[in-house]
């Protein structure tokens, strides 16, 4: 995803506010004076608070809430022109907050005593460590893997960026892991690898694995991904998860059961075109093929996946020419649009007009996902969709992984699964589509919002229980009953 | 460390507590029937907690220390022999504590609200990662290795368990993040291998290192040790640490110039006997050489290295072969201990007898550090020795590695330190010296407590002093003036 969108070039966003403390003499109207100043600039203020006072003159912190940098720089500037007036500093608010990082580790035992540092450290932890020796999937019980995953990255595909590298990736990872505890009371631990090779990253990640009770991956690039996951998940007895392929295509499963129930379309009876041969292209039409859709054609920045087309070594794109587009069409996406019932777009903006929407089957079913600027925007195909949803939360119906990743996590552990595995995606996605109720169910609310914290735990509870139905799911002896 | 050692065996301890949950009549004197059994048996009860009472009879938690697992059950089946009584459940404590691991994961930053959301995640996070991908080494500033330190194991040689591999290490690991963030408020997060591949071990450590501030390596058996640190600290530009070794010879250190202002003795003058050659033997043995010691004699399980010894390929063998023993001495401990000012045990227990002691040099001091049981114990060297420490918690002079490692990374975090030097080392050895003040200072007590809090403030600030003195200090910029 990258900054600077056509919308949000022009919106005031939390993502741009900055914070400018300013010294001035106390006289009537000063606090007036400023405020129409930022106001005059467009910016808006979103809290003033007093710093000090001193003699005749106070300092006060004013949040501002910018479009842009650039905003925010002409806001700093007309400040800056007032008479009388200090601006002592600007911060901004986005890097501030991840000053040092955003997470922290804690410990969850006390360590006050020589009792508590002989059971937690030496002598001890000894015990424990032979009594994992005796018995290795005792781990899952005696140390941080039972509620830890790994959120594995190695910068190359990092939100719209593209390959920006390990160092910085890390935010994102971050951001990941903060929302892995918030939505579902995972620890997660971001791990960003300074190599890009699919055998040093396959090496590592089976290296350390024994600390963690799964793996996510994130953000690595397609076709890599596909090796990687694949390999990983033959050779270790956790979950390995790439979400990029996998949530997404959980959330928009979810999103399409509920469109059908709006629509009242069959599977069987319907033609998909999906633009994006990539890892969440290639994972959300594995999906929706298994689901029942029969015809889907797939279209890469060449066009249409068709028999004739060389796809080199791509294992995904090799799929698609062999499993899809039964009636072999050919050409760009705005050819074989014509009679579609469904677009799945995880590409690139603006790839669609309002003239393609009426070239689509009856009540289209439009996902356009591609991030921050959807394939065609919500208001350009108003009035000819009849299912519409975006990845952005400032339009209806968001595709956002959040909706997914924390509570299938929280499933897998809580059962201590060794993989995550069809079943359970699908019954996350269902527990998704099923958290909308047939009362509230319409075409602007297909999906629930990131905020529902119903979400979380009922994926959990249907991704455990799928576990323990496809027998993925263990039972790992508690190791405190020693003296049973 | 291993569990078992003789004095262990029979005194009572914290780490051997057991939780007994019985259920019994509310009658007059039952408690003390309960409480006689418990202390005839020899345990020590540390708590009666009452569980529930529901109509004549009433739960009650009794925590009982014991001496082993053995000790244990003997109260069990004491307390299973009485009449009229239920016991409804055993837990053993240390396996208590150590469920689920001991450590969690929490986020920094508040994430209820889409703004929170849009700062910590996407879309803001994007703009954090474009300026570290910009700006590489802001990621010191902007993420969580500005304060993150990896505790890395491959399993090899825990304590004195041996190489019993990555899961059953994993409890100690967590153990030392314990320890960095309780004495040093270091977030520190272990990391176990499933390799222990020096190469391997090397490209992982190198991989990962963008996600760290520093790498602790621990517990890695010599001599892959060595070359694995070197390498390392060549490649990366954050410090990378054996704790093993060098925390180790940083504590030794200071009790050592301790132990030389009680005794008047002079570096120079001094005959210095190591029993150890390993990792930690290695690094003590260069360090007080470095400080003067004229004459060294290393023996390994073999006896004494000298020119004539063939060592093989060891790096660390190979060099004391060629720089200590300047006698070319020969023989066992039992030969060598002959005249010796210092004794230094990195070993195995109960080497040296009192009658050894006696044909040391007059004012011996004796470091018998093999853990749990020491070289030769307290008692035994009794009247012999002017200065006497060990590595255990139940004698004064505790030589333990937490007085040094929380500190030590503490100072190079805060001085954004690429390395931590021999300069560093001896600051930090310094600093733990002189908490012990002149009065205080007696051959009872030549170092801090491990619960003393100034001990790893002082380290911190002569290591951050240090690595400033030595211009490995780097600035690194805030990251935040973006409008500066």
């Amino acid at each position: 995803m990258s900054e600077e969108s056509p919308r949000a070039e022009a919106a005031i966003s939390s993502q741009y506010a900055i914070t400018l403390r300013i010294d001035y003499p106390r006289a009537a109207g000063r606090i007036a004076k400023i405020a129409a100043t930022i106001g005059e600039q467009g910016g808006v203020i979103g809290a003033i608070d007093l710093v000090q006072i001193r003699g005749s003159r106070s300092t006060r912190d004013y949040t501002v809430e910018c479009a842009s940098t650039d905003h925010a720089r002409r806001i700093i500037a007309a400040i800056k022109a007032l008479e009388d007036l200090k601006l002592e500093s600007v911060s901004d608010d986005t890097f501030r907050m991840h000053l040092g990082g955003k997470l922290e580790i804690h410990s969850k035992v006390a360590l006050k005593t020589r009792a508590d540092l002989s059971m937690a450290y030496t002598p001890g932890v000894a015990r424990v460590c032979k009594a994992i020796e005796a018995e290795p999937k005792t781990s899952h019980a005696l140390t941080i893997r039972r509620n830890c995953v790994a959120v594995i990255s190695d910068g190359s595909a990092v939100l719209g960026l593209g390959n920006i590298g390990a160092r910085a990736a890390m935010p994102v990872m971050e951001g990941k892991a903060i929302l892995f505890k918030e939505f579902a009371g995972v620890d997660a631990f971001p791990l960003c690898l300074d190599t890009q090779d699919p055998e040093e990253i396959i090496a590592i990640c089976r290296a350390v694995a024994p600390t963690f009770g799964g793996i996510n991956l994130e953000d690595i690039s397609a076709p890599r991904c596909f090796a990687i996951e694949q390999e990983l998940q033959e050779q270790l007895d956790i979950p390995v998860f790439h979400d990029d392929q996998h949530g997404t295509a959980v959330v928009v499963l979810a999103a399409t059961l509920n469109a059908l129930r709006i629509t009242g379309k069959r599977p069987q009876d319907m033609k998909l075109v999906v633009s994006g041969a990539g890892a969440a292209g290639w994972a959300c039409t594995r999906t929706l093929k298994d689901l029942g859709l029969g015809n889907i054609v797939v279209c890469d920045r060449t066009g249409a996946l068709h028999r004739g087309r060389d796809v080199g070594d791509n294992p995904a794109k090799q799929w698609f020419v062999e499993h899809t587009n039964a009636e072999q069409e050919r050409g760009g996406i705005k050819d074989v649009i014509a009679g579609a019932d469904m677009f799945m777009g995880l590409s690139s903006p603006g790839l669609l007009s309002r003239e393609d929407m009426k070239r689509m089957a009856s009540d289209p079913i439009v996902f356009a996902m591609a991030n921050p600027t959807p394939e065609i925007m919500p208001e350009e195909a108003e009035g000819l969709v009849a299912v519409m949803a975006t990845g952005r939360s400032d339009y209806p119906n968001q595709i956002n992984n959040v909706l997914a990743f924390p509570g299938i996590f929280r499933g897998a552990l809580d059962a201590r699964a060794s993989r995550i595995n069809d079943e359970m995606k699908g019954a996350a996605a269902q527990a998704i589509a099923e958290v909308v109720t047939e009362e509230e169910l319409s075409p602007d609310y297909i999906v629930p919002s990131v905020f529902n914290r119903t979400v979380a735990t009922e994926v959990a509870h249907a991704v455990s229980r799928a576990a323990r139905s496809t027998k993925v799911a263990r039972r790992i002896p508690k190791g405190v009953d020693i003296y049973r």
